[in-house]
């Protein structure tokens, strides 16, 4: 490993060129162009076999050993945000509105090194590595299923994946067995009253006072209908009725968010919604429309996969901590690879406070301390390696 | 009339006797033996034609005028209350937990008196009088609806009825055309959830949140569904779900009462409240039950009749005040007579400060200023000759 | 009275040539230019006293009888609606977007009219005439109460106002002693949580829930605190909390009316809702804005010159039916004449569905039976020659 | 080990007596006194140092090693349950209304033979082992409390105990580091409105309407206010207003149990509520009395120890599965023994679908398969070996 660790240590800086250079250029989920043909071209110069447009946008590229041995996947994807970005440095990016403002730019440039160091290790692998460059993890259905279905993952045994994270402190690794990121789901509800005069409330069915109900009734999913050991959300972002101060509004829209651990728990929390829109509208003769939309599916890690990334991340050079942490209520696409394939998604600290590196994901400040990739970089390449040593 | 009245004054003292002593002896309604049998004792003495037992236990008595002309109905009700009596009278109640506490002993004593005092003008009259002694008009379906159909109302062609009424001033008549008193109606709930632990909400359905949700939902009948020009209440007096606190209610309890001012109305509620609980149920997963008694019909009075009250009520000695005034929520089965024939029905006050005569009807001290049924004696007096005089 | 109605039908042909004029001419509230020029040049053309921008805008003329007697004054409002008219008529409306929506073309037609016809009896007349044309009565604070400050009630006795009524039928005239049109208010409401992440309500204070708890504890003031015998009514025309589907609201806006038929349970409501805001959010740990502005008082017509206007509008040639309604739940700013002086408002039926005359006021397609304003001037006239007849 | 082991198989008769000799003569919490007596006398046959009326009366027995080591405490309860048992079994409970319906018999018996056996091995033990018997776990505040502050925990370094478990089956041990058992807590509401007849709802304060919003809004406790992450429950078990239907409810009775897994969810909720009965109450100008009784805190199991008891139970005979379980929302008092040493409480499983030994505790058809009392007896015997051996 330690070959592997001081290839990487002289590619950092070739690193953060690659990771400065996208996020200067940032595409949006669904219209990548030249991050997808960048990433060919660097696996091409490589050596390694490269398969582009897989899933849509996609690249895969294939690191094929010398001896055999299993095959391990490792995935970053590439997409940007549509965010103006607010940070005043130098690799800021060059596009208005848009903005590498989750990280991905780092996943990237970390997989990217990381490919080209294992060639210096080429001779010694037993096994093949795929590099998985997923377009499109932003936004739902996302890049990760079409990948699947384009058969990214065939003959994969097992994949990791990590996320750099802006509020984690450089130097830790945190990870869950089990659900560690949510199903992040989106509903829409429209009731349909009856408008009329404020004066003449008899002539009318008041929609706000219906969907005033509705939005007390459906706090009872989580706070009495869910286990209360299971994780799971329901908030209403928006409500909208628009009128004349002196009007009985006619319809009402509303538009929110659930999010759930697990399938049955999701599946069910859809399923009491209508229920419930059923019985307020029905309750007041009103009519409605509703449409529950599916986001990713949780991320479930592997039990063995965490054992296994714990006891090697320990092991890395300037990784700190390595701890189990409770799930988080956001979403990502890694949950389809783990539908298939054993493995385990984790998170890599990008924190750090003395240089004001703390600003969430997704917000116009967003930035990561650089380092966190080499320290993602190494384990990731550790996990490749000593997966393949133990098999 | 004058004779009519001084004969009234002569016997006032014996009005009081009577009332006093039927005071002292209380009977329930549909328990009534010993008032029934004196009433019709005290017509025949005075020589009237006297039926009993019309619908169960009324008596009607009927004077028939020398000459032809019109039938004059004058009613009065003779049942009383399961009340304690805590006046300290010397006519005080002898039958512990029973009380006169709605004045009926004081209408029975008034028409009882008015009928003997019509004997020294019967010279004059010309048509017949017929005097309904009702039981039963504290409890639903009252002794009217019974009697009516037991044909108390043959031949009648109008007729007239007065409250006693102790939070009116001495000397006040007051009416109302159209609707005067309301239909008072009784409904009960019971929500059939599921019982459970109370740590364990998700295999159980919550029954108290569920009725909770019932009660406010009920809110909007009154403050969206009917005309707020229609006075209407809906209110629940007992929502019971008595279990440990570490318990999720199996199962609530809910009764309550619904007051209007017409049929229309009354009905429209009656169906929305099923509609509110069937579709708050159904939103919950919970069954239920409802039943709506219907009470008695709203009390509506005929306005050209109102008006000859006005009229002849300004000239009763004694009387102070006559005036309109809004309806009241409470109920009387006198609305049945009002429903088969013309008539008016209206109060005549009976408080007096100074004597702390100021207690609502059906209060445990309860009483009335007696001279009022000297007043009230006076004005059916005077209405039943003025009718058959113009007539 | 008959020389005035003969008078009358003879000017039937300039009083709708009028009412066109003003029909294709519409001036909006607050914006009257022509309309006033045009009442003045009017009225100074009968010789009356004309005083021109009384309270802004509105017009006072002047008829002086030869003898001495009471000051009657009739009134009609000249402002139109920003509508556009969908009426496919000879005299529609020549200013796109505005509209002669409610009548009041109607108005000023038939007083002007009326005041030609009171020349022709001008001999006989015992007291003073005051015509009362306002501006502004569609938007408040209305013209009545700066023509009032500005002196157009000095010396008045007694006031008379009719709104002709599209939903009245020809030939009928209704009324109402006391509250007769409601107080019309409008509320607003800002309620301001803690805006945050859809997955992460417990760092933020969700505003559309706390919004929705108040959307149905107002329900109570209707149905619990206000007396069911007063009519009352909260509406809330607009909850307006727009944002993305997984975000917690920041804040909610919500604006409604309140329509009462007296100011004591006006100003309950008032408080109240401060009283149910103000808990909510405390309940919430959120904080709030609240204003309540006030529109027309109730109109409350004198009861004595309802009998009057009752026993005068009977003899009316043709007038079919005169009435008493039920109060309505619509404003007017006639409320403020009768705060000073004694008077009645009226409606003069001009519905007439054989022509489609039957859309409400401030309908697109609101239109008149024009006769109704014969009917009206006749009505009118006579309360006022009856008036100074009678004192 | 495998002495122990052999000596406790020999004694598994005298475990089945004693436990069914228990079961026929149970004793409720705080009323125990045929129980420690036969406790405190099968310990001092055994020769162990006896102490009584430990905290009231828990029974604290010590065996004292011939050798120099750490402390060891083990701990069984006794006390029994108000239920009459149904079971129809030849060692039924004796006493009408009194059961052994949680098993604190099993425990009784396990720990008591466990002693015996540790006479067997008495001359190789290096250190101390502390036999807790506790009185009173089923009744706040528990026996335990008491105990600690007589000073059975002192000079204990570790503590273990077991539940055993009807719901888990024979062969299994669960356990979980961290939070594993709740704090389970009761409150009671009295909200204070102002009665009043149904008919006149503007003359009272509607308590049940105060309640019903109350109910909704604690809802948001769970649903919004607690990290989604963090198992919470609040229920209300009664809801009482119990009165004739046509009355406004003058007050209501509320109280419900509130679940937490750590303190500082449990101290934020017990804030919450009261802010929330606060403002909803103010919202209708009632007033409340609120108390929350804290009932056991969590029961927090040490990490390490519960690493140690994995290893160790994976070697008892006849144990199937070790395995980390989600904590469970119910309560018990060992956690007050947790808060001053370290030590870990487990579940020792008891089911036997077979013989239909299926129903959960508290059921008046609880019962064990007493095979989990040797199991349960040779875990503990196995950890305080082990963990004097490794100290």
């Amino acid at each position: 490993m330690e070959d592997l660790y001081h290839t990487l240590d002289s590619l950092y800086r070739e690193m953060v060129e690659i990771r400065r250079y996208l996020h200067q250029h940032p595409e949006l989920s669904f219209e990548e162009v030249e991050t997808p043909k960048f990433i060919a071209e660097y696996h091409r110069n490589l050596g390694n076999e490269v398969r582009t447009q897989v899933g849509g946008r996609g690249v895969v590229a294939i690191l094929k050993g010398k001896r055999p041995g299993p095959t391990v996947a490792l995935r970053a994807d590439f997409d940007a945000l549509p965010i103006q970005e607010e940070n005043d440095v130098p690799y800021k990016s060059k596009f208005p509105g848009k903005m590498h403002a989750c990280g991905h730019d780092g996943h990237t440039a970390t997989l990217l090194v990381l490919a080209k160091a294992f060639q210096s290790i080429k001779e010694t692998i037993a096994g093949n590595i795929v590099f998985i460059h997923q377009h499109a993890e932003e936004v739902a259905p996302g890049g990760a299923i079409a990948m699947i279905e384009d058969g990214c993952l065939e003959g994969v045994d097992v994949i990791f994946g990590t996320h750099l994270w802006s509020t984690i402190p450089l130097g830790d690794i945190t990870y869950r067995p089990g659900p560690f990121m949510a199903a992040a789901d989106k509903f829409e509800i429209k009731i349909q009253g009856k408008g009329g005069h404020g004066a003449l409330p008899h002539l009318s069915k008041d929609s706000i006072v219906i969907g005033s109900q509705l939005v007390l009734n459906l706090q009872q999913i989580v706070s009495r209908r869910v286990d209360p050991l299971e994780p799971a959300v329901l908030s209403i972002g928006s409500f909208v009725a628009e009128n004349a101060h002196n009007i009985i509004a006619d319809s009402v829209f509303m538009a929110g968010t659930v999010r759930t651990m697990n399938e049955k728990t999701r599946n069910f929390i859809e399923k009491e919604i209508d229920r419930i829109v059923n019985g307020v509208c029905s309750a007041s003769d009103a009519t409605y429309t509703y449409t529950y939309n599916k986001g990713y599916p949780p991320v479930m890690n592997h039990a063995d996969q965490c054992e296994f990334l714990a006891r090697i991340a320990q092991n890395v050079p300037d990784v700190v901590n390595v701890y189990e942490t409770p799930p988080i209520m956001g979403g990502e696409d890694f949950a389809y690879y783990l539908q298939h394939v054993k493995g385990v998604f984790f998170f890599t600290g990008a924190m750090n406070p003395d240089w004001e590196i703390v600003y969430p994901h997704h917000h116009p400040k967003f930035d990561i301390d650089e380092r966190a990739m080499l320290i993602a970089a190494k384990t990731l390449g550790s996990l490749a390696v000593n997966y393949m040593k133990k098999s």
